[in-house]
């Protein structure tokens, strides 16, 4: 049994870690701010002798003795993150050195969660770890890409200079059950939208592709990874891709909708293509996807829709 | 008359911009935290009413009241920024961080040394600000590349977020007198083995390239982009490319030196070429270079000759 510090613990992928720790019997402290994160999504641990929830900005230091740390702590949603660029950036680099900084005083171990967005709009598809990326360092997405990056710079100067053992996934699209109904991403957007029977929004043509994992299957890749022995960077993400525009029709199809889909001004640096190459995941980690799109489309919908209703 | 802080400023290009604002009639403040720069490159100031030298490291919160600050502290030598590569990034982090949240507070413009290093090792020749540039996130480079990169988003934030007005200057390869003599860069390292005519180390084959200038010229170009008003990043640098194999016989030739010229092991990640498109410095600052790089070699070349005339 572990005691394992999850940043961003409230949040979506966070309280699914959280759950998939606690069922295999570790002493678990969830760490927010509650920026996104909602105390209801780990309420069913409250009281629970293993779990601690913590309300804490990774900004600021923080002390305790634990053996792993999932460090996921950071706005997600391009509109979230767009919200307070000066947050997310310090967020990303002062919160990772915060917590680079307790890993390496108790000799714990730590993962970061990164993202696809390091590889910015590619000219390389589908992307491989090996491949570098191209970012707009002043762009308006640049807050979290930038952030991100210079995350990934400090797990690694790190560990070379401080032996902390890391650990870097790079998550692509990631979708399920407690994402906010205010997240802004496309597949909480679309989904919202068909079931209110109202336009579906495209940024842009819809010519754009994204590739869609489900969230028990990005679980599974983190844990695994953490459990492994490699410090290279982990792409962990489903290749089925899609274009928007598709995307759109498909989503509009399982709900049953009349939605019309309508297209809005293209985002400003939207990447055009993302897919992940999981070769080295899929070597190293012994993982790949276990659920489709469409199966994990239907139970997020199912999920949406019981949110929809305890709204009204 | 302003107040102007110069963080870096006992630093090799620190300490020619404190001449020239000093010369111009400002009260300037030198701070820095001596990692590389030294009391003597300013010492000749030391006394006049209008100068001020401070010993602190930024990574620090810093207040003072002042009319515009020229961001430089960070080490800048390959063989400097990886010796503690968390320091590296700790500074062009949250230096950059505290020094905004002066501008910020005090409403001061604020300009960054940027550098070519934002390019990485770039397929696009020569490099115009457009170019979004290839840099490894991980590789032994990281900490400056994705410091300095991640600087750069910072100030776009705050400018943004909090109207900090900001300057941006992306400085290519620049040399000139009160190099350190341990430096560790191309210039001061090919001289300094010229001069004592040992063996001149070419790092890989040598067909790198890179483009020298002097740093009269880019003191020049950074004051009138401080003085400006764009908020767009702008290169600096001399657009003369050399091999780094050609520079090698340059300076030999010059010095009149009989070492021989070796190779030694490629560094890791090495940008392949590199080479300043100044259009936008042209037309938005009128500035071009005006030393040519045989000309600076020769003042430099002096420089060292004195000053190893001095350690004997
Ligand atoms: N879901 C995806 O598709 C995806 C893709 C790539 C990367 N990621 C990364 O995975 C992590 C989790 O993302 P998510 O999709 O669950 O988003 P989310 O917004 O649901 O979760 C982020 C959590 O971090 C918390 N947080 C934000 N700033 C904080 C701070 N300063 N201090 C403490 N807590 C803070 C939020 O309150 C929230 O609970 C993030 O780091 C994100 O960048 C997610
Ligand atoms: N000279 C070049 O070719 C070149 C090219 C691109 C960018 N730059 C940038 O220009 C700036 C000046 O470079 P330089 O060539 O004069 O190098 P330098 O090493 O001579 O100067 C850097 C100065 O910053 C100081 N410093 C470093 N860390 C600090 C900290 N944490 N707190 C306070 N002071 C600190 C050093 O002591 C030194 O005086 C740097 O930001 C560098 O990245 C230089
Ligand atoms: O248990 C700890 C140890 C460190 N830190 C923070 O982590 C940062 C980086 O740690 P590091 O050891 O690199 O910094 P140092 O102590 O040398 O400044 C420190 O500034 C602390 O704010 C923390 O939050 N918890
Ligand atoms: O309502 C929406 C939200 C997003 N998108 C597009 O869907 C893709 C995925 O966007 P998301 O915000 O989910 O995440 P990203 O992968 O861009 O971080 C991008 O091309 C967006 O422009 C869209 O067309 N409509
Ligand atoms: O005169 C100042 C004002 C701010 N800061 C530092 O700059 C950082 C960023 O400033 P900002 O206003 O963004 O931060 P906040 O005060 O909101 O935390 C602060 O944390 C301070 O450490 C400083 O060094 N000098
Ligand atoms: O003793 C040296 C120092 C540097 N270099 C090469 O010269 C170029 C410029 O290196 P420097 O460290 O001056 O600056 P950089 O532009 O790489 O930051 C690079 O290709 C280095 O590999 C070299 O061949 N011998």
């Amino acid at each position: 049994r572990l005691r394992i510090l999850v940043t961003g613990g409230t949040g979506f992928v966070g309280s699914h870690l959280v759950d998939k720790l606690m069922h295999e019997g570790h002493e678990v402290i969830a760490l927010d701010n509650y920026f996104t994160g909602r105390r209801k999504n780990v309420e069913h641990w409250i009281g629970h002798p293993n779990f601690e929830l913590v309300h804490h900005d990774v900004v600021n230091p923080y002390y305790i003795e634990v053996d792993q740390i999932y460090h996921l702590a950071s706005p997600a949603s391009p509109p979230h993150y767009m919200y307070n660029p000066v947050k997310t950036i310090k967020t990303n680099s002062i919160g990772t050195i915060n917590l680079l900084g307790l890993a390496k005083r108790v000799k714990a171990k730590m993962l970061l969660a990164s993202t696809s967005e390091v590889y910015g709009d590619p000219e390389v598809h589908p992307q491989p770890e090996t491949y570098w990326g191209r970012v707009n360092t002043i762009g308006p997405r640049s807050c979290y890409d930038e952030g991100k990056r210079v995350a990934e710079s400090l797990m690694v100067a790190y560990n070379k200079q401080e032996n902390v053992d890391i650990r870097i996934a790079r998550i692509f699209n990631t979708f399920g059950p407690r994402m906010h109904i205010n997240d802004g991403r496309v597949v909480s957007n679309f989904i919202i939208q068909a079931l209110e029977n109202k336009p579906i929004t495209i940024y842009g043509g819809g010519e754009q592709t994204r590739s869609f994992q489900y969230v028990s299957d990005l679980v599974d890749g983190l844990i695994a990874l953490m459990n492994s022995n490699t410090t290279l960077p982990v792409n962990l993400g489903n290749p089925e891709e899609h274009t928007i525009k598709n995307f759109a029709t498909i989503i509009r199809d399982l709900v049953g909708s009349t939605s019309p889909i309508v297209n809005k001004p293209a985002a400003e640096d939207d990447p055009q293509q993302r897919r992940p190459d999981i070769n080295r995941a899929a070597k190293l980690l012994n993982w790949s996807p276990k659920v489709s799109m469409n199966e994990g489309l239907k139970l997020t919908i199912d999920y949406f829709r019981k949110e929809l209703e305890k709204e009204r």
